[in-house]
């Protein structure tokens, strides 16, 4: 994977400088949330898969540069709103805006951002990207609606639980690749396949967050762990566990969840149960599955630079340390 | 007033039925809080704008229907982060969607309904439709960014609030009245002369609200007055007052604004200040020169019953009681 960095260091850079020309304002607000925002991290994943699907497609303009921009101010939107409904004070090891400028600015920053992309998409004039962008927001709205609606609901299945996170990460991650399917002209299926390896990497990527976040190195998470617990969101870790243990187990941990005054020891009592019930495993193992489906959907394509580094970006998500 | 409502009645019990289309969802939460939003009033005022601007610009077809419902959604989206902002606790008489489902959930549903509007409109296909839209969303946001960033600054001028206003406020009228003109497909100068209209008339009606936010019946306004100076939002009102009393009194406003233990003494020292300089009638007198640049930007068109309603319309947004 850091070879693939390297290779396309370029493009990011054009893809970095795009973000800051689309993000000049006179409003000073937006200026300052927005410089912290794009300056303090961030792996530009998406713009990356748009890059290099845009390539396998065989577009050979430069177009992707202003759509990798765009689905980044999109991503760095709902983790601005994101940060305000988990009340989340960290991300990626910095204070969240929210915690610094306040909710308010946040949510509104938020909007800006959203609306400031949409004004660069709708000016490329192409239906068909328009239409997947709109999709792909919808869906990320409907997927947080839906979490909202199950948090703390120990009744969730794994059913409801994928079609959150299909929602809520998968679609834009997929409306990515799309869009470089679209750029490049390809015809439906090869657009499909695209647009498919999208969708599994995107469920691998948030399955294995979910999953780190019960077993990550604090420090490399840039966050502390059993935050999702806490904050009464069940994932597939969690889910997996209260299938597996005794009912018993089940009463206990359908009290912790949600807890206001959540204890390390709380933590370490689900924790405990993790381990034996070998829930980490299934989950890293299912998150493993959707990355041999993501490659499957590229079947279609013969081998190339881009290619490889799509494989090499599925094998990533999962296979990170945080 | 009463026989434009009354004409138009039959179009606008379509754009309600549009609107209850729209916002169907498997999700219950969405539908709630939906449902709740659009059966506590609203005058459906953007929505019959559009109509009569298509109107006016000779279109025939029905695609308006759709389009109204599209306005209608982004406004309440609009009015769901604001409520969240100025912590509100009451709208239109009515508890707001963030005292009975909190803040989350009114910060999603703003999200939703505003992404569901994107996919209607990209779906219909009309790039200077999708430019339009995009273009006044992103206003709106800079114009509640810019509002929160002078919350409670004396030094705000006329200039910074007409700006502020035209953006939060007059920007989505305007778009709906140049949809209509779109719609209609007239001359350049035709459509400028609707968006004007438009973008004069949100300004009226901004300015004659921050104007009865200072005198209007608390039973009819549906809220208690005073609310404006209470949030620290230094509006028309206020900022005439504080050009025309004297330093002293300048010095004793200054410190009420935005004061977090506000009391009714405090608001009652500033309506008298209000009444003796007279900028209760300078707003009023301000607001309707711009209806009267409304009527005028409408010169280039015929008479036409739907001419005499976009002048009604002019007029009533001062005129009206609340």
């Amino acid at each position: 994977m850091d070879d693939v960095w390297d290779l396309y260091r370029e493009d990011l850079k054009r893809v970095e400088n795009q973000i800051r020309a689309d993000l000049k304002s006179d409003v000073p607000l937006i200026d300052t949330i927005s410089t912290y925002l794009f300056t303090s991290g961030g792996k530009r994943f998406r713009p990356l898969l748009l890059i290099l699907t845009s390539q396998l497609a065989g577009y050979r303009g430069d177009v992707q540069t202003e759509l990798a921009s765009v689905i980044e101010l999109i991503h760095t939107a709902t983790l601005l709103h994101d940060d305000v409904i988990d009340e989340a004070n960290i991300r990626r090891g910095n204070k969240t805006a929210r915690m610094l400028w306040g909710n308010q600015a946040s949510i509104l920053v938020g909007d800006y951002l959203y609306t400031r992309a949409q004004c660069k998409i709708v000016s490329l004039r192409n239906h068909e990207i328009n239409e997947a962008v709109a999709e792909a927001t919808r869906r990320m709205t409907r997927g947080e609606l839906s979490q909202l609606a199950y948090n703390g609901d120990v009744q969730i299945t794994e059913e409801d639980y994928l079609e959150i996170i299909g929602n809520k990460t998968a679609a834009l991650i997929a409306a990515a690749c799309r869009i470089g399917a679209i750029l490049g002209e390809c015809p439906d299926n090869n657009k499909e396949g695209i647009e498919s390896y999208g969708w599994n990497v995107g469920i691998a990527f948030q399955l294995a967050d979910d999953t780190l976040d019960y077993v990550a190195d604090t420090a490399k998470l840039g966050k502390s762990i059993g935050k999702d617990l806490q904050e009464g969101k069940i994932t597939l870790p969690l889910l997996c566990l209260l299938q597996r243990c005794s009912q018993d187990e089940v009463h206990k941990i359908g009290k912790i969840i949600g807890l206001s005054d959540f204890t390390p020891e709380n933590l370490d009592f689900i924790l405990k149960l993790m381990h034996h019930y070998g829930v980490i495993e299934y989950s890293f193992d299912m998150a493993r599955g959707y990355v041999e489906k993501a490659k499957k959907s590229l079947m279609l394509f013969k081998d190339s630079m881009s290619l490889q580094a799509l494989f090499a970006v599925a094998d990533y998500v999962v296979d990170r340390e945080l």
